[in-house]
Protein backbone atom coordinates (compact mmCIF):
# COMPACT_ATOMS: atom_id res chain seq x y z
CA UNK A 1 0.00 0.00 0.00
CA UNK A 2 1.30 3.25 -0.66
CA UNK A 3 2.29 6.17 1.62
CA UNK A 4 -0.53 8.44 2.69
CA UNK A 5 0.22 12.19 2.20
CA UNK A 6 -2.04 14.84 3.79
CA UNK A 7 -0.86 18.33 1.91
CA UNK A 8 -2.77 20.49 4.77
CA UNK A 9 -2.71 23.69 6.59
CA UNK A 10 -4.02 23.53 10.29
CA UNK A 11 -6.24 26.46 10.28
CA UNK A 12 -8.00 25.40 6.84
CA UNK A 13 -11.34 23.84 7.19
CA UNK A 14 -11.66 22.20 4.67
CA UNK A 15 -7.98 20.64 5.80
CA UNK A 16 -9.50 19.67 9.19
CA UNK A 17 -12.09 18.20 7.58
CA UNK A 18 -10.17 15.45 5.65
CA UNK A 19 -8.23 15.26 9.10
CA UNK A 20 -11.06 14.49 10.81
CA UNK A 21 -12.24 12.02 8.06
CA UNK A 22 -8.86 10.40 8.02
CA UNK A 23 -8.89 10.03 11.62
CA UNK A 24 -12.23 8.24 11.15
CA UNK A 25 -11.03 5.58 8.87
CA UNK A 26 -8.24 5.21 10.73
CA UNK A 27 -5.44 5.93 8.07
CA UNK A 28 -1.85 6.73 9.07
CA UNK A 29 -0.67 9.88 6.95
CA UNK A 30 2.17 12.05 6.77
CA UNK A 31 1.49 15.60 6.80
CA UNK A 32 3.40 18.26 4.49
CA UNK A 33 2.41 21.68 5.50
CA UNK A 34 1.71 24.09 2.88
CA UNK A 35 1.85 27.41 4.56
CA UNK A 36 -1.10 29.67 3.55
CA UNK A 37 -0.11 32.77 4.92
CA UNK A 38 3.80 32.71 3.50
CA UNK A 39 2.05 31.71 0.09
CA UNK A 40 3.23 28.42 -0.19
CA UNK A 41 -0.01 27.50 -2.02
CA UNK A 42 0.26 29.96 -4.79
CA UNK A 43 4.24 27.99 -5.78
CA UNK A 44 4.61 25.88 -8.58
CA UNK A 45 5.05 22.69 -6.40
CA UNK A 46 1.78 23.40 -5.05
CA UNK A 47 -0.04 24.84 -8.14
CA UNK A 48 1.51 21.52 -10.06
CA UNK A 49 -0.76 19.43 -7.45
CA UNK A 50 -3.70 21.23 -7.58
CA UNK A 51 -4.07 24.24 -10.02
CA UNK A 52 -6.30 25.97 -7.91
CA UNK A 53 -3.71 26.31 -5.28
CA UNK A 54 -6.15 25.21 -2.34
CA UNK A 55 -5.28 22.51 0.56
CA UNK A 56 -6.40 19.71 0.71
CA UNK A 57 -4.94 17.43 -1.04
CA UNK A 58 -4.50 13.70 -0.62
CA UNK A 59 -2.21 11.16 -2.09
CA UNK A 60 -3.71 7.88 -1.17
CA UNK A 61 -4.21 4.49 -3.13
CA UNK A 62 -1.75 5.72 -5.49
CA UNK A 63 -3.81 8.50 -6.98
CA UNK A 64 -3.78 12.59 -6.00
CA UNK A 65 -6.93 13.81 -4.87
CA UNK A 66 -8.39 17.49 -3.95
CA UNK A 67 -11.25 19.35 -2.66
CA UNK A 68 -12.43 18.44 1.19
CA UNK A 69 -15.68 16.68 -0.12
CA UNK A 70 -14.71 14.87 -2.67
CA UNK A 71 -11.59 13.56 -0.34
CA UNK A 72 -14.36 12.66 2.29
CA UNK A 73 -16.58 10.84 0.02
CA UNK A 74 -14.07 9.07 -1.56
CA UNK A 75 -13.12 7.72 1.89
CA UNK A 76 -16.54 6.88 2.74
CA UNK A 77 -16.92 4.78 -0.07
CA UNK A 78 -13.85 2.91 -0.20
CA UNK A 79 -13.64 2.57 3.69
CA UNK A 80 -16.97 2.40 4.56
CA UNK A 81 -16.97 4.74 7.22
CA UNK A 82 -20.87 5.51 7.25
CA UNK A 83 -20.79 8.91 6.73
CA UNK A 84 -23.99 9.01 5.29
CA UNK A 85 -27.44 7.26 5.42
CA UNK A 86 -28.16 4.54 2.73
CA UNK A 87 -31.74 5.53 2.28
CA UNK A 88 -31.22 8.07 -0.81
CA UNK A 89 -33.62 10.94 0.25
CA UNK A 90 -32.17 10.94 3.85
CA UNK A 91 -28.84 11.01 2.46
CA UNK A 92 -29.86 14.21 0.36
CA UNK A 93 -31.00 15.77 3.61
CA UNK A 94 -27.47 15.17 5.06
CA UNK A 95 -25.53 16.05 2.46
CA UNK A 96 -27.68 19.06 2.14
CA UNK A 97 -27.15 19.82 6.19
CA UNK A 98 -23.37 19.56 5.44
CA UNK A 99 -23.55 21.82 2.39
CA UNK A 100 -25.14 24.48 4.25
CA UNK A 101 -21.49 24.84 6.00
CA UNK A 102 -18.97 23.36 3.25
CA UNK A 103 -20.71 25.28 0.20
CA UNK A 104 -22.69 28.34 1.62
CA UNK A 105 -20.37 29.58 4.47
CA UNK A 106 -16.80 28.21 4.34
CA UNK A 107 -16.23 29.55 0.52
CA UNK A 108 -17.15 33.32 1.46
CA UNK A 109 -15.35 32.73 4.64
CA UNK A 110 -12.55 31.83 2.81
CA UNK A 111 -8.84 33.72 4.07
CA UNK A 112 -8.66 35.05 0.32
CA UNK A 113 -11.89 36.54 -0.09
CA UNK A 114 -12.15 37.81 3.04
CA UNK A 115 -9.13 39.66 2.33
CA UNK A 116 -10.37 41.07 -0.75
CA UNK A 117 -13.30 42.06 0.34
CA UNK A 118 -11.07 43.88 3.44
CA UNK A 119 -9.13 45.83 0.61
CA UNK A 120 -12.33 47.06 -1.73
CA UNK A 121 -13.44 48.24 1.80
CA UNK A 122 -11.26 50.43 2.73
CA UNK A 123 -10.70 50.41 6.33
CA UNK A 124 -13.78 50.34 7.16
CA UNK A 125 -15.76 48.76 9.91
CA UNK A 126 -13.52 45.69 11.59
CA UNK A 127 -12.38 43.58 8.81
CA UNK A 128 -12.08 41.03 8.02
CA UNK A 129 -14.38 40.26 11.25
CA UNK A 130 -17.09 42.03 10.40
CA UNK A 131 -16.97 40.06 6.77
CA UNK A 132 -16.88 36.90 8.58
CA UNK A 133 -19.58 37.62 11.47
CA UNK A 134 -21.87 38.65 8.44
CA UNK A 135 -21.91 35.53 6.90
CA UNK A 136 -20.95 32.74 9.87
CA UNK A 137 -24.14 33.77 12.00
CA UNK A 138 -27.16 33.70 9.55
CA UNK A 139 -25.30 30.13 8.26
CA UNK A 140 -25.41 29.06 11.21
CA UNK A 141 -29.05 30.04 12.73
CA UNK A 142 -29.98 28.20 9.61
CA UNK A 143 -27.64 25.12 10.11
CA UNK A 144 -29.38 25.02 13.53
CA UNK A 145 -32.71 25.38 11.88
CA UNK A 146 -31.89 22.50 9.49
CA UNK A 147 -31.20 20.54 12.47
CA UNK A 148 -34.38 20.07 13.79
CA UNK A 149 -35.08 17.78 10.81
CA UNK A 150 -32.81 15.14 12.19
CA UNK A 151 -33.25 12.70 15.38
CA UNK A 152 -29.86 14.47 16.74
CA UNK A 153 -28.83 11.82 18.67
CA UNK A 154 -25.76 12.89 19.73
CA UNK A 155 -24.36 13.67 16.16
CA UNK A 156 -26.00 15.97 13.48
CA UNK A 157 -27.83 13.28 11.68
CA UNK A 158 -27.71 10.13 14.24
CA UNK A 159 -25.67 8.03 16.46
CA UNK A 160 -22.17 7.91 14.83
CA UNK A 161 -20.02 10.81 12.99
CA UNK A 162 -21.53 11.72 9.51
CA UNK A 163 -20.52 14.42 6.91
CA UNK A 164 -22.44 16.93 8.77
CA UNK A 165 -20.30 16.11 11.71
CA UNK A 166 -17.42 16.73 9.96
CA UNK A 167 -18.25 20.36 8.07
CA UNK A 168 -19.31 21.75 11.70
CA UNK A 169 -16.61 21.71 13.68
CA UNK A 170 -14.24 23.07 11.51
CA UNK A 171 -16.92 26.02 11.18
CA UNK A 172 -17.52 26.24 14.48
CA UNK A 173 -13.93 26.59 15.33
CA UNK A 174 -13.70 29.49 12.93
CA UNK A 175 -16.81 30.87 14.89
CA UNK A 176 -14.62 31.15 18.03
CA UNK A 177 -11.93 32.84 16.32
CA UNK A 178 -14.15 35.16 14.72
CA UNK A 179 -16.19 35.50 17.84
CA UNK A 180 -19.17 34.92 17.08
CA UNK A 181 -22.15 34.43 19.50
CA UNK A 182 -23.72 30.60 19.35
CA UNK A 183 -25.16 31.07 22.82
CA UNK A 184 -29.07 30.94 20.81
CA UNK A 185 -27.76 27.60 19.06
CA UNK A 186 -28.51 24.67 21.50
CA UNK A 187 -28.18 21.71 19.06
CA UNK A 188 -25.16 23.02 17.49
CA UNK A 189 -23.13 23.02 20.73
CA UNK A 190 -24.65 19.97 21.93
CA UNK A 191 -23.22 18.11 18.81
CA UNK A 192 -19.70 20.01 19.77
CA UNK A 193 -19.16 19.00 22.94
CA UNK A 194 -19.98 15.34 22.19
CA UNK A 195 -17.46 15.82 18.97
CA UNK A 196 -14.92 17.40 21.50
CA UNK A 197 -14.86 14.32 23.11
CA UNK A 198 -14.13 11.80 20.32
CA UNK A 199 -10.82 11.07 19.37
CA UNK A 200 -11.22 11.21 15.54
CA UNK A 201 -12.25 14.97 15.72
CA UNK A 202 -9.96 15.39 18.81
CA UNK A 203 -6.86 14.66 17.14
CA UNK A 204 -7.58 16.88 13.96
CA UNK A 205 -7.91 19.96 15.94
CA UNK A 206 -5.85 22.92 14.75
CA UNK A 207 -3.86 23.70 17.92
CA UNK A 208 -2.19 20.25 16.98
CA UNK A 209 -1.17 20.88 13.62
CA UNK A 210 0.15 24.31 13.51
CA UNK A 211 3.58 24.87 12.86
CA UNK A 212 5.95 24.66 15.98
CA UNK B 1 -46.85 9.29 -8.41
CA UNK B 2 -46.54 12.68 -6.34
CA UNK B 3 -46.36 15.80 -8.38
CA UNK B 4 -42.27 17.39 -8.94
CA UNK B 5 -42.41 21.11 -7.68
CA UNK B 6 -39.03 22.94 -8.37
CA UNK B 7 -39.11 26.20 -6.78
CA UNK B 8 -36.91 28.14 -9.03
CA UNK B 9 -35.07 31.39 -10.05
CA UNK B 10 -34.39 32.00 -13.83
CA UNK B 11 -30.96 33.16 -12.92
CA UNK B 12 -29.97 31.12 -10.05
CA UNK B 13 -26.93 28.96 -10.70
CA UNK B 14 -27.72 26.35 -8.36
CA UNK B 15 -31.46 26.57 -9.60
CA UNK B 16 -30.38 25.76 -13.31
CA UNK B 17 -28.44 23.21 -12.46
CA UNK B 18 -31.51 21.29 -10.89
CA UNK B 19 -33.24 22.39 -14.18
CA UNK B 20 -30.64 20.83 -16.54
CA UNK B 21 -30.47 17.28 -14.59
CA UNK B 22 -34.36 17.20 -14.57
CA UNK B 23 -34.44 17.68 -18.03
CA UNK B 24 -32.13 14.96 -18.52
CA UNK B 25 -33.72 12.70 -15.75
CA UNK B 26 -36.54 13.22 -18.13
CA UNK B 27 -38.52 14.24 -15.42
CA UNK B 28 -41.71 16.49 -16.04
CA UNK B 29 -41.54 19.65 -13.48
CA UNK B 30 -44.25 22.59 -12.18
CA UNK B 31 -41.69 25.59 -11.69
CA UNK B 32 -42.59 27.71 -8.69
CA UNK B 33 -41.13 30.92 -9.32
CA UNK B 34 -39.29 32.67 -6.09
CA UNK B 35 -38.17 36.12 -7.37
CA UNK B 36 -34.89 36.66 -5.45
CA UNK B 37 -35.10 40.04 -6.63
CA UNK B 38 -37.56 41.28 -4.86
CA UNK B 39 -36.72 39.49 -1.76
CA UNK B 40 -39.61 36.30 -2.00
CA UNK B 41 -36.94 34.18 -0.57
CA UNK B 42 -36.37 35.90 2.71
CA UNK B 43 -40.56 35.64 2.85
CA UNK B 44 -42.18 33.25 6.04
CA UNK B 45 -43.77 30.77 3.35
CA UNK B 46 -40.09 30.29 1.23
CA UNK B 47 -38.10 30.05 4.72
CA UNK B 48 -40.73 27.47 5.56
CA UNK B 49 -39.74 25.53 2.91
CA UNK B 50 -36.37 26.36 3.15
CA UNK B 51 -34.15 28.17 6.26
CA UNK B 52 -31.87 29.17 4.69
CA UNK B 53 -33.75 31.35 2.66
CA UNK B 54 -32.51 29.86 -0.79
CA UNK B 55 -32.96 28.53 -4.14
CA UNK B 56 -33.60 25.52 -5.28
CA UNK B 57 -36.13 23.76 -3.87
CA UNK B 58 -37.36 20.49 -5.02
CA UNK B 59 -40.27 18.32 -3.75
CA UNK B 60 -40.01 15.36 -5.13
CA UNK B 61 -41.03 11.70 -4.23
CA UNK B 62 -42.55 13.05 -1.12
CA UNK B 63 -40.09 14.20 0.19
CA UNK B 64 -38.53 17.92 0.26
CA UNK B 65 -34.88 18.62 -1.25
CA UNK B 66 -32.64 21.71 -0.67
CA UNK B 67 -29.09 22.28 -2.15
CA UNK B 68 -28.59 21.72 -5.83
CA UNK B 69 -25.39 19.30 -5.65
CA UNK B 70 -27.51 17.06 -2.69
CA UNK B 71 -30.60 17.10 -5.26
CA UNK B 72 -28.43 15.99 -8.25
CA UNK B 73 -27.02 13.00 -5.97
CA UNK B 74 -30.28 12.51 -5.51
CA UNK B 75 -31.38 12.51 -9.08
CA UNK B 76 -28.47 10.35 -10.03
CA UNK B 77 -29.26 7.91 -7.40
CA UNK B 78 -32.09 7.33 -7.63
CA UNK B 79 -32.90 7.39 -11.82
CA UNK B 80 -29.78 5.78 -12.57
CA UNK B 81 -28.73 8.96 -14.79
CA UNK B 82 -24.48 8.26 -14.74
CA UNK B 83 -23.39 11.68 -13.92
CA UNK B 84 -20.30 10.27 -12.07
CA UNK B 85 -18.20 7.41 -12.95
CA UNK B 86 -18.29 4.15 -10.70
CA UNK B 87 -14.48 3.94 -10.09
CA UNK B 88 -14.12 6.28 -6.67
CA UNK B 89 -11.05 7.13 -7.92
CA UNK B 90 -12.29 9.12 -10.96
CA UNK B 91 -15.57 9.58 -9.06
CA UNK B 92 -13.77 11.81 -6.84
CA UNK B 93 -11.24 13.51 -9.36
CA UNK B 94 -15.17 14.36 -11.17
CA UNK B 95 -16.98 15.75 -8.17
CA UNK B 96 -13.59 17.44 -7.27
CA UNK B 97 -13.75 19.07 -10.87
CA UNK B 98 -17.33 19.87 -10.53
CA UNK B 99 -16.93 21.72 -6.97
CA UNK B 100 -14.25 23.80 -7.70
CA UNK B 101 -16.92 25.79 -9.10
CA UNK B 102 -20.01 24.62 -6.88
CA UNK B 103 -17.80 25.22 -4.22
CA UNK B 104 -15.02 27.74 -4.91
CA UNK B 105 -16.66 30.26 -7.77
CA UNK B 106 -20.41 29.74 -7.37
CA UNK B 107 -20.66 30.43 -3.41
CA UNK B 108 -18.16 33.55 -3.62
CA UNK B 109 -20.32 35.17 -6.75
CA UNK B 110 -23.90 34.64 -5.26
CA UNK B 111 -25.88 37.87 -5.43
CA UNK B 112 -26.31 38.77 -1.72
CA UNK B 113 -22.24 38.15 -1.21
CA UNK B 114 -21.20 40.23 -4.04
CA UNK B 115 -23.72 43.27 -2.95
CA UNK B 116 -22.47 43.24 0.57
CA UNK B 117 -18.58 43.59 -1.05
CA UNK B 118 -20.07 45.96 -3.33
CA UNK B 119 -22.09 48.09 -0.10
CA UNK B 120 -18.38 48.11 1.99
CA UNK B 121 -16.54 49.09 -1.36
CA UNK B 122 -18.59 52.58 -0.98
CA UNK B 123 -18.41 53.17 -4.47
CA UNK B 124 -14.78 52.12 -5.23
CA UNK B 125 -14.51 50.39 -9.20
CA UNK B 126 -17.19 48.82 -10.88
CA UNK B 127 -18.66 46.73 -8.78
CA UNK B 128 -20.29 44.30 -8.34
CA UNK B 129 -18.85 43.51 -11.67
CA UNK B 130 -15.22 43.69 -10.49
CA UNK B 131 -15.88 41.38 -7.81
CA UNK B 132 -17.32 38.78 -10.37
CA UNK B 133 -14.73 38.68 -12.37
CA UNK B 134 -11.98 38.62 -9.76
CA UNK B 135 -12.91 35.24 -8.54
CA UNK B 136 -14.95 33.59 -11.93
CA UNK B 137 -11.84 34.29 -14.52
CA UNK B 138 -8.94 32.63 -11.77
CA UNK B 139 -11.54 30.33 -11.16
CA UNK B 140 -12.20 28.96 -14.74
CA UNK B 141 -8.92 29.23 -15.74
CA UNK B 142 -8.28 26.18 -12.86
CA UNK B 143 -11.30 24.72 -14.35
CA UNK B 144 -9.90 24.48 -17.65
CA UNK B 145 -6.06 23.53 -16.12
CA UNK B 146 -8.13 20.83 -14.55
CA UNK B 147 -9.69 19.61 -18.01
CA UNK B 148 -6.75 17.93 -19.12
CA UNK B 149 -6.87 15.41 -16.15
CA UNK B 150 -9.76 14.08 -18.69
CA UNK B 151 -10.66 12.81 -21.32
CA UNK B 152 -12.68 15.13 -22.59
CA UNK B 153 -14.99 13.12 -25.14
CA UNK B 154 -17.23 15.52 -25.78
CA UNK B 155 -17.96 16.77 -22.07
CA UNK B 156 -16.23 17.15 -19.13
CA UNK B 157 -15.79 13.89 -18.00
CA UNK B 158 -16.30 11.01 -20.80
CA UNK B 159 -18.89 10.90 -23.86
CA UNK B 160 -22.18 11.78 -21.59
CA UNK B 161 -23.01 14.62 -19.67
CA UNK B 162 -21.84 14.83 -16.27
CA UNK B 163 -22.04 16.37 -12.34
CA UNK B 164 -18.95 18.95 -14.26
CA UNK B 165 -20.50 19.89 -17.16
CA UNK B 166 -24.27 20.47 -14.94
CA UNK B 167 -21.97 22.95 -13.08
CA UNK B 168 -19.72 24.18 -15.70
CA UNK B 169 -22.66 25.78 -17.68
CA UNK B 170 -24.86 27.94 -15.40
CA UNK B 171 -21.28 29.13 -14.45
CA UNK B 172 -20.87 30.03 -18.08
CA UNK B 173 -23.73 31.67 -18.46
CA UNK B 174 -22.76 34.05 -15.27
CA UNK B 175 -19.23 34.55 -16.70
CA UNK B 176 -20.61 36.22 -20.11
CA UNK B 177 -23.07 37.82 -17.89
CA UNK B 178 -19.98 39.74 -16.41
CA UNK B 179 -17.93 39.84 -19.60
CA UNK B 180 -15.24 37.68 -18.53
CA UNK B 181 -12.40 36.97 -20.71
CA UNK B 182 -12.84 32.89 -21.95
CA UNK B 183 -10.76 33.09 -24.96
CA UNK B 184 -7.46 31.48 -23.92
CA UNK B 185 -10.19 28.50 -22.33
CA UNK B 186 -10.36 26.09 -25.36
CA UNK B 187 -11.56 23.07 -24.04
CA UNK B 188 -14.14 24.58 -21.50
CA UNK B 189 -15.32 26.24 -24.74
CA UNK B 190 -15.53 23.36 -26.55
CA UNK B 191 -17.77 21.87 -23.93
CA UNK B 192 -20.00 25.00 -23.92
CA UNK B 193 -21.09 24.49 -27.85
CA UNK B 194 -21.83 20.69 -26.92
CA UNK B 195 -24.17 21.32 -24.53
CA UNK B 196 -25.30 24.29 -26.12
CA UNK B 197 -26.47 21.48 -28.61
CA UNK B 198 -28.02 19.45 -25.72
CA UNK B 199 -31.67 19.49 -24.93
CA UNK B 200 -31.26 18.92 -21.71
CA UNK B 201 -29.19 22.27 -21.31
CA UNK B 202 -30.54 24.59 -24.21
CA UNK B 203 -34.31 23.80 -22.01
CA UNK B 204 -33.09 24.84 -18.94
CA UNK B 205 -31.36 28.24 -19.87
CA UNK B 206 -32.72 30.83 -18.07
CA UNK B 207 -33.87 32.97 -20.94
CA UNK B 208 -36.87 30.29 -21.04
CA UNK B 209 -37.21 30.42 -17.27
CA UNK B 210 -37.45 34.22 -16.86
CA UNK B 211 -40.50 35.86 -16.05
CA UNK B 212 -42.47 37.21 -18.86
Amino acid sequence: MSEVVLFDYWRSSASYRVRIALNLAGITYRPVIVDLVNGAHRAPDHLERNPQGLVPVLDIDGVRLTQSLAIIDYLDETRDLGLLPTDPAKRAAARALAHSIAVDIHPVCNLSVAKHATALSNGAGDMPGDWMRHFIRPGLLAFESLLGGFDQSPFCTGDTPGLADICLIPQLYNAHRWEVDLTDMPRLLAVEAVCAEHSAFAAAHPDLHAPL
